[in-house]
């Protein structure tokens, strides 16, 4: 079976001295040689967890070592616990012994936690090297591998700990997706579909159509992950560091976050895709209520999601969410509230949404009240 | 006793969007309550050691709370050893539990370890956040808190893990060194003294007629701190990330660095100013040996830092440096050294010093060699 490769997708990321290329398509992986032995490093460590090492990682890194760079591998337990302080002084200490210099590249293979962490260690190594994202899972190809935010989780929250670090050059291979759970692919798809939901709604509508075929697989997916790629990085390069409109790529978030804090960040239970699912249906129904926006088309948003097995209601997370009391509370310990008051992304619309800074604290939970019983 | 406060000094630090003012003088920090008040945020967050918080904490917290700001202090042990991990992640988690938010301040206030420690949690606490620094040493005033170089150390060595983060503001306060033990003193005098030889040999002169009288204090101190500072300044602006003219403030540092690991970092030996004094020395004796610069100039040199009671000699290191073999091992666990043959900062003559690389080892042994006997 050889099948002709198809010609990769390339978005350009233009944040001037730190712009870069994400290569989009199945069996992009084959450039990784040669693109990375253009960045002219002497040696690249490839950082990545248990899991995807015993599926991945010796092809990666003998495309290394064929471009001629010296090759150095850590590898983390697979899991949101990797993200920690423990996890990241040891992925350092250990790039510090393999020698990694100034001049040298990290690569993170993986999903959104070794992105986190790899990132975060590549922008402190010697206050700085130049980083290589390979991303894993859908999630992290749409989404946590482009734009450079990187960090850790501290005891007080998720990601309170971190750099703005843009890579050099994001991978973006489809064919890495097959080897994915379902549950993961549909839980990366849920931020597929934030990017139709916050500014573009026709690709919304084609979401609609070619959802359960972006699961599948195929070039319809490679055309879902380009989509989310490119506008991913007209925000990015818009608003590099989060000062105003980056923080609509936080739609679903702000609901979301909080469960995942609920449910203890317990992956069993809940994955941040399948949070976000549940968030992006309540910023719509919150948004409704709130009289913004038209019932239907937070039905509708709520529709699309459920219709490919994702969660969509409260009454959705395992083992329950506590009480909208609890949910206020998680929202509470987040760094987006300020007296009483809190900053959500709302949306007039399908592909109109908003930053509404000042959201009262008794209407999120009057809300929550009604939506507790839907 | 009611003097008239002089005018600071004032050097701007011209960096584009990250350009700040470095204030200089006696009593500068009667201006932090109006300077951090016009940062516009809401709390500062006042980082400081056992031995500095005693001295100047107070002080320095009143006039932030009479500015209208809320005030959270973190304090850490004197010393080296609190610029590692577990400092830092101790100092990341108070500041999240005091809720200092992305639109605060964090005020470094001490010597060059509280100031990278600080400084590098500034970087790094959610994804960075506003770092004011208030050098107390003569040290940290003319060298560590301009520039924007912050970081720990790890075991595989110093200032291995950080972050490049300019401050948005340096007082330098001269009043405070009056509190300095003269020990301390002495060793920040070699880095004003290196400003003099890279490249000002008029301020190196000016340095052999008034060193005693700027170890003493006064207007003469002030004009010392604010000439190195403007040197400093200079430099960074050039070449803010060390890609080259930068490295020419590592003069000294490479002989320097290796006698301090030879003593284990052991401040009673050597501190870090004693070790740039004897590599100082060494660097221009180097420098003649290799018939680079004359005998005269290196001597000269070394004659104006050890009138002032600082060590120049190998033989002046406190229990002994090991051997010339142990001094290049030691560098050669240093980030300088590639394939045999290391990176130097040579001189020409005073005020002349260059980047020499691929200096061969053998060339450095010799030398060391002979600088053994002398």
């Amino acid at each position: 079976m050889t099948a002709p490769m198809p010609q990769p997708e390339i978005v350009h990321v233009a944040l001037g001295d730190r712009a870069y290329d994400i290569l989009i398509g199945r069996h992009v992986l084959d450039a990784a040689g040669a693109r990375l032995g253009a960045l002219g490093a002497r040696a690249a460590a490839l950082v990545t967890d248990e899991t995807v090492s015993g599926l991945h990682a010796d092809a990666v890194a003998s495309r290394l070592e064929r471009a001629g760079l010296r090759g150095v591998r850590v590898t983390v337990p697979p899991g949101e616990g990797s993200k920690a302080m423990p996890q990241l002084e040891r992925v350092l200490n250990e790039l510090l012994e393999g020698r990694i210099e100034r001049g040298d590249i990290v690569v993170a293979l993986g999903g959104g936690v070794v992105g986190d962490l790899a990132g975060f260690a590549a922008a402190t190594l010697r206050r700085g090297v130049r980083l290589v994202q390979i991303p894993t899972t859908l999630l992290a190809q749409v989404d946590s591998s482009v734009g450079g935010k990187t960090g850790i989780n501290a005891p007080a929250g998720k990601n309170l700990i971190g750099a703005f670090h843009q890579p050099s050059l994001v991978l973006a291979d489809t064919a890495l997706l097959d080897t994915l759970p379902a549950r993961e692919l549909r839980a990366g798809y849920a931020e597929v579909v934030k990017y139709g939901l916050i500014d573009d709604p026709a690709f919304f509508s084609w979401c609609e159509e070619n959802g359960a075929a972006v699961l599948a697989g195929g070039d319809v997916r490679d055309h879902a992950v380009a989509v989310s790629c490119r506008a991913k990085a007209a925000v990015v390069v818009e608003d590099e560091r989060e000062e105003g409109r980056r923080a609509l790529l936080n739609l679903g978030h702000t609901f979301g976050h909080a469960l995942e804090r609920i449910v203890g960040y317990d992956g069993t239970r809940l994955v941040h895709g399948e949070a976000v699912a549940i968030g992006l249906a309540l910023a719509f129904g919150f948004s409704a209520a709130m009289g913004l926006c038209d019932r239907d088309e937070a039905e509708r948003v709520a529709r699309h999601l459920a219709s490919l097995g994702l969660p969509t209601r409260l009454a959705d997370v395992p083992g329950g969410f506590g009480s909208p009391e609890a949910i206020l509370d998680a929202m509470a310990q987040d760094k987006k509230v300020k007296a009483g008051r809190l900053t959500f992304i709302l949306a007039r619309g399908i592909g109109r949404s908003f930053v509404a800074e000042g959201v009262p604290a008794e209407e999120v939970l009057s809300f929550l009240r009604d939506a507790e019983r839907a």
